[in-house]
């Protein structure tokens, strides 16, 4: 079973099945699809199907699809379940998977998942709800195996052995002294790879890094990005070990970040779903705060345009130009505002970096600006003549430059205002320079055709 | 040294150490320093400074730190370098982050790189270079321990002891034939758990995933992201076994591609190094292509206002609304793009769900336009009166519709031909919905208002 070879598509015989109540057939079917591709035949399906759907599947698939869930869909499938059913797939889930699911869900969800458990995985799923939503703790994993310094390779092994079974990782080995503090980490490579006899203590790595559970999850993740690492310790204020943070959870923290960061750019509240399981009502509530926001702000433009009424009047083959310059000027502040907001993203760009943004991207800016406006000229001469075509040109210029160092400047200066970069999204970059771009154009009207 | 309390700027001393020429200082300040900062510092420092201060680093940190750095840093940092640290460095690579450096690389530079090294490390990347650039093979490590399937599991083990120190994972084994065909996968963790007189066929996982070496590398990186797998398995068109995609690499293969597809998705080329490395006229010249093409275009709005000029003659009012009019569509239009590319890019929506999103994103286009209509028709009457009010009312609904559609649509046109979905980005959809919008605009108006 290759990758390639696997069918994107739900086989329509499965949804024939399922169609037809065929549920043994149906339960065949499903039972020979990979889990994530079940997974997103479920976000696919209206609600009522996809819980039917997951009902027929096997005990262990049945987890395995659950995690592959975005977290509203798995609240709306948990919903649909009888009541052993509910308690037998939280009961099984990891707790970090049972904390993500629990994102922003309803108490009374809350209450009964948590009711339902066993004391021991009450008591750490609790835990994990008592960090800030969005940090380390909440995506981190409890059940790892502490080693201790004082013993040998071989004694740690055996450790490994007697209690590795229920971590959600072995490969990194986090090394505590007596009283719980992290000392360093040890890879079970390297402990597979020496001689038993040796002391542990030479294999640990104590300078390795590490992050507190109340730290954002999203700068955890992007260090294990940028530092090649499998798993990340977790301290408490007390430099305590309270857990391990799996790459697999890191790289789902950057997407979902990466995801919201996209949405925000392009003036979207970010949707946490499966893109095909959002209503249009969804898509439209996700998107109307900003596009009211920007239609409001748009204003201006009607505020300026009105005011240099009298110039437009005496020139009306101006209005020709007034959607290309501001076109031009908004694709300008995009681009500049895009790149700056995912550099900061990725952590190429920081707050401090501000008066380097801005000085490159206003010469940049310059740069596009004349040579845009050489092509400009020729386009405005051919269609109205040479004096309008000077003004668009000379207009393009100092607008091109303004959107670039606006465009790039106000990501930084949202992230000293602990405001999220990517709010300051392209569409408000490009509103902003629409209106002053109109009062660059008309300026530049009246100065070079003096009127 | 917990990831909060690091300086993220270069330290002070550092930066005098290297100005005043105090090598030995400079040295002593950077071993301290961990190697992901380093390779952030260079990439900011221009590049001379970067070459002394790459130079001052001991062996092991030299590798580390050069690892992080992106691939057109990477080559002008070796440019920089005398032959044995040139040979010593570029020997000393794992071969994947050998061909990772050589991407785009002058042909000059592939030649001496390749001249460089020992016969074996030359095989190995000669072999990752025969791959196409993008694909699995060009970014799996070829250093693999393959495991025989009819052992036990003490025998894998001293295999694993014996190879493993050269191979880039030993977490993720993969199991082959007599003809090094792949059989499956084993985990290192269910090898230490297992008694050693175990048969090794009973550990093995047969339905494990596999990917070709030539598919594209970005889907086997979503694909591992999605499945939760450290390494996948690399096979060759006969399925024999020739090497790993691990972690860590997927991981850099989707932030590359994510950061691509962002800077596509607001009309720049994408630059692949360092954000704070472009020079003003790089960043002019992965931009301009775009702009000048969309101003381009946007001359299609020049011509449709000059082909509606009696209409904006008689009501030189309706001129006050254009910015606002094609600023909307235009918002709307990227952000059903934007959420289309990106549902794409994760995989919640494929070629065939052309129907569907094109349905959703118009239903939802127009209840946004609705929304929209209410508020621009007060501000419409506030500013101008009624009549023109509702012309600006009703071609807010019809635009929205449309500016959604299209917006929704266009990505999986593209993908349907092969196009990158992020290339029709929010800047193409935002000046072709500005030119539509305005016929929309100008018709409306003649019909509501009779003229």
């Amino acid at each position: 079973m290759t990758y390639t070879q696997l069918p994107d598509e739900m086989p329509t015989e499965l949804l024939d099945a399922l169609e037809r109540h065929d549920l043994r057939d149906a339960q065949h079917l499903l039972g020979r699809r990979p889990p994530h591709l079940i997974a997103d035949d479920l976000a696919r399906m209206d609600a009522v199907d996809a819980v039917v759907a997951f009902r027929l599947l096997g005990k262990d698939q049945a987890i395995e699809v659950f995690e592959e869930l975005a977290p509203v869909d798995q609240q709306a499938m948990l919903m649909g379940l009888r009541d052993t059913a509910f308690r037998d797939l939280v009961e099984n889930l990891d707790p970090d998977d049972r904390v993500r699911m629990l994102r922003e869900a309803p108490a009374k969800v809350v209450r009964r998942v948590l009711a339902g458990l066993s004391a021991h995985e009450r008591r750490m799923t609790a835990a994990l709800l008592g960090y800030p939503e969005g940090s380390v703790g909440r995506c981190m994993t409890p059940e790892v195996v502490p080693l201790e310094v004082d013993v040998t390779v071989g004694q740690s092994l055996d450790r490994v052995r007697l209690r590795g079974a229920d971590a959600e990782t072995v490969y990194t080995l986090p090394v505590v002294d007596r009283g719980r503090r992290l000392t360093g980490v040890v890879a079970l490579r390297d402990l597979v790879l020496s001689s038993p006899d040796d002391a542990l203590a030479d294999h640990v790595v104590t300078d390795a890094l590490r992050v507190h559970a109340a730290e954002p999850a999203e700068d955890a993740a992007r260090l294990m990005r940028e530092t090649n690492v499998l798993a990340l310790p977790v301290v408490d204020s007390e430099e305590r070990l309270v857990g391990l943070l799996t790459i697999d959870d890191a790289v789902e923290v950057i997407e979902e970040a990466d995801t919201e960061d996209v949405a925000r750019q392009s003036g979207s509240a970010p949707w946490t779903g499966h893109y095909m399981a959002a209503t249009v009502w969804q898509l439209a509530r996700y998107r109307i705060v900003w596009l009211l926001f920007l239609l409001l702000a748009a204003t201006l433009t009607v505020t300026v345009t009105e005011a240099f009424e009298s110039t437009l009047d005496k020139v009306t083959q101006l209005a020709m130009f007034i959607p290309l310059l501001i076109g031009t000027g908004g694709n300008a502040g995009a681009q500049a505002a895009t790149a700056a907001v995912r550099a900061l993203a990725v952590g190429e760009v920081r707050v401090f970096d501000l008066p380097a943004v801005v000085w490159r991207e206003c010469r940049s800016g310059l740069v596009l600006g004349a040579m845009l406006a050489g092509l400009a000229m020729v386009l405005g001469t051919l269609f109205v003549g040479v004096h309008i075509a000077v003004v668009v040109g000379v207009a393009l210029v100092i607008i091109c430059g303004w959107a670039a160092t606006v465009g790039g400047a106000m990501p930084l200066l949202a992230k000293r205002l602990n405001i999220d970069p990517a709010v300051v999204s392209a569409p408000m970059v490009t509103t902003l320079v629409d209106a002053t771009g109109l009062v660059i154009y008309f300026l530049t009207a009246r100065v070079v055709l003096g009127i």
